[in-house]
């Protein structure tokens, strides 16, 4: 009978209609039924990419994209730069070395966004840089990177610009083409609102000629085998045929909505989400924070991970905590995808009871009062 | 308004109790509910994989498990055996060579079985060999391997044996330990009963001794990161969790039937296929012919595209073609997984209708009475 409220970055909540969709009478991949629906989620995918690039479509998780956009792109001791503001960021560097590639790191310190002059300064200084690797919104800490300064500095080198979107795209603002991105990587758990298990990435001109040319190992990961199956509709590999087919829904309301429209309450609901931490006293984590989750501190002498743990065993409410570095030390409320006001204002209402609960001073209220007037007057 | 009928090799049909589960509420990763099932489905595998050695979960279709099994096992140009007797024996080879490895390939005519002798031989003709590729049922063709005689010979050797179990695990007698199967790889989509998305390995102690010292790069694919999330319940990278909250569900419903029954009832099942095709002329394709789907000629005189395409778009019956060198060649006829009895009878059935209706000369019931003969007689 338990009651769950998911609040968390991924896996966000799945729509019913989306929901239901996965448990339809199963479609074998190597139809006409089938292909129509492959082509019509391929087709969307380019709507909320913003992009005439190929959208191309795995079954994996984000990781698994991440990894495909090294192995096509570059060779064995290649360099590339990463910039770096979390523990997504750091996942490039450790893909890379994986990869016998050379990264070259710009670390920023957790909470704040890469600043793209000292991009363009390392690519100044390296003209041996093949790619470059970063994050849109990087979810361990909540901040949002200007991938559109970042593109424009990365357009004039002959790197490729490689962006980790997995937690923004479909959440905020995200415009591949406009930003010169040559790789977005997203995946099917967070604005797309469905269960994880499928990854893409889109691909441009510049990344299709890197990917021609690469010589690190790749099979799964092929692009060239993926891009195949758009014109032909048969996936190189069995695709993962329920989540394909529920996408396709969940892309449909998307659309009915408008990404742009999608993107405009998230930004509202992440304002509401700051004024709610605010206003019972929280400090805000981060700086440029991002619209699709809010991270605050943990108040002095409140043991952190006891705040997700009886927000969820009490309540059925699950937040984020910190990862990492940062393990203990913040909460993350999300705000994307099926995620709604209504959930905004259980998330604070149960935070201030448990809060309250353990130890913490508040006035109760203070944070969904704060919440409702944001998301009542803009 | 269309109804399908799955008789297909993969994906084979959800059932209900299974395809529901995908739609309940999407459960958080990182939560001791979620951490119950996925232990529970690890335990479970081993039930169904009959062995005590580790399953390790991936998101991923079946290729990415083969993947895994080349680049947690070997070095760049270390030697390979690749025993093939069919399109996806052909893809170790391409997998090894992708990664720079020497694969030295048996290759049986498509519709025989391998020679466990041909293996003996060429282990003793090289003494480099470090893992030895094979499938156990090769689904292009439906032809059986005799796993448990290879695995004898390989295990007197230092090499790893890695059995592609994709399409025949949970569907025929597969006895991973007593066989002597270092890897084992399956997939979600087959006798398991699930949509696919979901792939996995079995990985004994000689197995994991390789896989400490590979030196091919690796991180998505990175056994050991998969091992430590056995004990953790915490996945390195975001499991596909309506797949899996699904497949315990499916699980369950084979352990309450009994793995060996249904291993006994695919037997019986194939025997009425083969009874079935044999009763309206068609020549039965290959020898030592496996339980979970059977291969018959494509009559002379008559387009095997076109069977395939009208039984399922004038009656929504999905069987499989032939594939590759097999191309409209021959017809293949899944029974395993949730396809019953009377799913077989429609198969045949409509079979005869298509048939006759593109010329064939056949006596109408014959193929369905031969069928209906074996299945109430044995």
């Amino acid at each position: 009978m338990k009651k769950h409220y998911l609040l968390t970055p991924g896996p966000t909540p799945v729509p019913p209609e989306v929901a239901l969709k996965e448990a339809l009478p199963i479609l074998h991949h190597r139809t006409s039924e089938f292909g129509a629906v492959f082509s019509e989620v391929a087709e969307g995918l380019k709507y909320v990419y913003k992009t005439k690039n190929d959208v191309l479509i795995m079954a994996a998780s984000g990781t698994g994209a991440m990894e495909s956009a090294i192995v096509n792109l570059l060779n064995p001791g290649d360099e590339a730069l990463v910039a770096t503001c979390g523990n997504f960021g750091e996942r490039w560097t450790k893909l890379l070395e994986a990869y016998g590639c050379k990264p070259t790191v710009i670390s920023v310190e957790w909470g704040k966004a890469v600043n793209p002059a000292d991009i363009e300064k390392a690519l100044k200084a390296n003209a041996k840089i093949k790619a470059v690797y970063t994050q849109f919104t990087e979810t361990s800490t909540g901040v949002v990177n200007d991938i559109s300064a970042i593109g424009r500095i990365v357009d004039k080198t002959p790197a490729a610009f490689v962006v980790d979107a997995i937690s923004g795209l479909a959440g905020q603002e995200f415009l591949t083409d406009d930003w010169k991105v040559d790789v977005c990587v997203s995946g099917s758990q967070k604005g797309l609102m469905l269960g994880p298990g499928l990854a893409f990435v889109s691909v441009s001109a510049k990344a299709w000629k890197l990917a021609e040319e690469a010589k690190l190992p790749r099979f799964y990961w092929d692009w060239r085998k993926m891009k195949k199956s758009l014109a032909t509709k048969e996936t190189p590999f069995t695709p993962a045929v329920t989540l394909i087919v529920a996408l396709s829904e969940a892309i449909k309301m998307i659309k009915a909505k408008g990404i742009e429209n999608v993107w405009a309450e998230n930004k509202l609901h992440a304002k509401a989400a700051r004024a709610g931490m605010k206003a019972i006293g929280l400090e805000l984590f981060g700086e440029n924070p991002c619209d699709v989750v809010t991270s605050a501190k943990v108040p002095e002498g409140v043991d952190g991970g006891k705040i997700v743990k009886t927000l969820r065993e009490e309540y059925g409410v699950s937040i984020a905590g910190g990862q990492a570095q940062l393990k203990g030390k913040i909460i993350r409320f999300a705000h994307m995808g099926y995620i709604g006001k209504a959930d905004l204002l259980v998330g604070f209402a149960c935070l201030e009871m448990v809060l309250s609960k353990l130890g913490y001073k508040l006035e109760k209220g203070k944070a969904v009062a704060a919440a409702e007037e944001v998301l009542l007057n803009g």
